[in-house]
């Protein structure tokens, strides 16, 4: 793997998932990242993915720099041929080639700007990373993708061991406008699997077609939630009235009410998430959520051993 | 030791003391850190114990982790049962719960908001993290103890080698309204030792009772002092007036005059130190605050070694 | 070494080149630095520095401490015997004292006022490392100097291989107003070496005398860019009228049209760069920059060497 952005990356995608499980089994075995060193490069916050993979990394015997690149770091240009004579300080051809060469792999995190649809969807940023980047580059969720969650996500769902499950991705509600990223990106890997999903939200709210493509919809919750085998819950914005959030009148706060029309579903987030807004403390507190996170630490290691293995 | 908050973690203090000593004699010793990580999570800011837990940390092999949760993740929750659908945007027994089980270790930093005494002395952050933690807590400095700092004062008594010291806590000036943490702290520490414990300070700065019990109080500055072999000297803000900071008459500020009624005593102050307010210039440079410091190393690997033994 | 600040601080600059080019044949190959522990300390942002140093530390086996001391410490007060009732909470001697302490060499990073010369040509920040620190201390980039990049210069030009280059050091436009510590220290460097410097700048911007001694001085770009074998360029604010940015007629931006005057000249800077500002993108992409970049990491590493060989 050159790059880990979308699960196009990995040509054995349930591979990776078995190799993760692996992992978990003796995480210390593999000291393949001896003298290899991860760089962590920062755009937005983070608390999960900047823990875990730093984990995941140590694990291997890796070094790890961190960068804070919009606190610790220059304003960067993503404008080619721009005249720099405004505020910002470094072209992102520039700091991304000289970060490269300090790493040997380079992780980086970057949050749409949901003003722009083309811009967010043709990955401005992490674009730039694996264009300039002498090292592969492994993306810690980037405008429209977070590819270890997706998989340490499958990895919670092997699991829990159900054969072809029914796999619910439930829009759910959140007081601000963010990303698709990860229900993007959920989709995309569910689909490789033997998984029967379905994409639950109101109208208005399915993702790009791409990501539909091969799923259910259901603009009926209480529906979708019928005989479903795991709900997974997640806020996103509009993708059709991109960076918008149009009304929603009916409620799609995930109750243990709604949770008993399952399959005796597992409920699924990837953190963080809004307590009593996107579900109830009692839905979130009888969940999967922290065997999701702590599987974050073996996805990132199986990423990352899997590209130190093909350096 | 599940967790390290107050003295009363600890069965035997003493022992902790002389373990520290131990290890400053040969810190790279015991190796037993190999493959487990510490966690560093910092609320506020922090210089001495940041780098020194770190380095202790190291001394043994650990690796570490910092998360600076105030600038680098999200901004948290600390209410059972919110609705979390304003600012809030992860709950605190999710953060720590996740946290936690990247760690083998977590430390935690967080101080006082000084408005609210009984959520300050119910220690609101930091008992979440000992609910919710699935590893040891050591504090970092909580809104009401710095077992890490006593712990290294101590250590620097001890190095003194005064058999039944006179020891006098010592209120001071300072611009700011600041905890109580440190003097709480050094307070139920030194009174686990053979010293006697004089706590100086103006009226109506007197620490809450489980504090003062067992010590002398003394209003009076200047006889307090009189054959005193240690000065520890720390402004806090009332107790008795929470967060609030009662015009104090006398000049208690430190100086050299001020030291001569002592038995030939030391100064000691946990720094930072606010020069020429709390004390002169020429008390801080004759002082034990660098041997205090560089005991922070020392204190902070006794902890570790401890836990990582019982793990 | 006992600290590296300016050329002067090495006995023999040209053997610290020959060491880095040395270690970047195989950067692993001396664990020198096992159980010793490298302090970097910022006052101002950075990303090569940062990065490489952290980078060439680790490759010699010693951990790192990183402590954004403006973000994560305390506000530093620097007036010997201030009374400290003000904002800032700990003085320059005291936190620097007990950083030393924790680690086995400081770095520090650190960018001058540029309203004061006095008191930035004194290096106020870093004359107080060097005065209180327990162990030796390195420049991350000073007020008027930064050793580390131009060490990496010297061996990109020993890389290139040409016997007694025409080295021309130009200045060149920026919209903000920058300090003159990378032309300073290049100038410096590249005078212990057979180069013969010349440094082209408007009138009105020379560097201060000590860094102008020894050089060719030219008002005219064209001329002096005639036979040149090295183009390094940079912009600074002026000395004479210090903290200003006198008016310059004349476009002393670098094109392709320029460059073509010189000997095949190689076109050199320390990054970050203004693209299309400083030089044509043309200009800059068929430049050293990026091999500037890379050394930064076998220069410090080879300073750090020296200093741990030394302890």
């Amino acid at each position: 793997m050159k790059k880990f952005i979308s699960v196009k990356d990995t040509e054995d995608p349930k591979g990776l998932v078995k190799k993760a499980i692996d992992i978990k089994k003796d995480p210390f075995s593999n000291p393949i990242g001896k003298n290899k060193t991860m760089g962590l490069v920062f755009f937005n916050p983070s608390l999960r993915t900047r823990m875990s993979t730093q984990k995941a990394a140590m694990n291997l015997g890796m070094n790890v720099i961190n960068m804070n690149i919009d606190k610790d770091g220059w304003k960067i240009e993503f404008n080619d041929g721009a005249v720099m004579d405004g505020d910002s300080q470094e072209h992102i051809k520039d700091a991304v080639k000289v970060m490269s060469q300090y790493v040997d792999i380079l992780g980086v995190r970057t949050f749409p700007g949901l003003k722009d649809r083309n811009a967010d969807y043709n990955e401005e940023v992490i674009s730039n990373f694996i264009k300039y980047s002498d090292v592969p580059v492994v993306s810690l969720e980037s405008a429209t993708r977070h590819p270890l969650q997706s998989l340490a996500d499958l990895v919670t769902i092997e699991e829990i061991g159900i054969k072809k499950p029914k796999v619910v991705l439930s829009w759910a509600p959140h007081p601000r406008i963010l990303p698709q990223a990860v229900p993007n990106s959920f989709a995309e890997w569910v689909k490789v699997t033997d998984a029967d999903l379905t994409i639950a939200c109101p109208e208005g709210y399915e993702l790009a077609d791409e990501f539909m493509a091969g799923a259910n919809v259901s603009y009926n919750q209480e529906e979708a939630f019928k005989d479903a085998d795991i709900i997974y819950a997640k806020n996103w914005s509009s993708y059709h009235h991109y960076g918008e959030k149009p009304e929603v009148k009916e409620d799609w706060r995930i109750t243990s009410e709604k949770m008993s029309l399952t399959n005796n579903g597992k409920f699924m987030h990837c953190l963080p998430i809004r307590r009593n807004v996107i579900a109830t403390d009692e839905v979130i507190d009888n969940s999967m959520i922290y065997k999701e996170a702590k599987n974050r630490e073996y996805a990132a290691q199986a990423v990352l051993q899997e590209i130190l293995e093909n350096l």
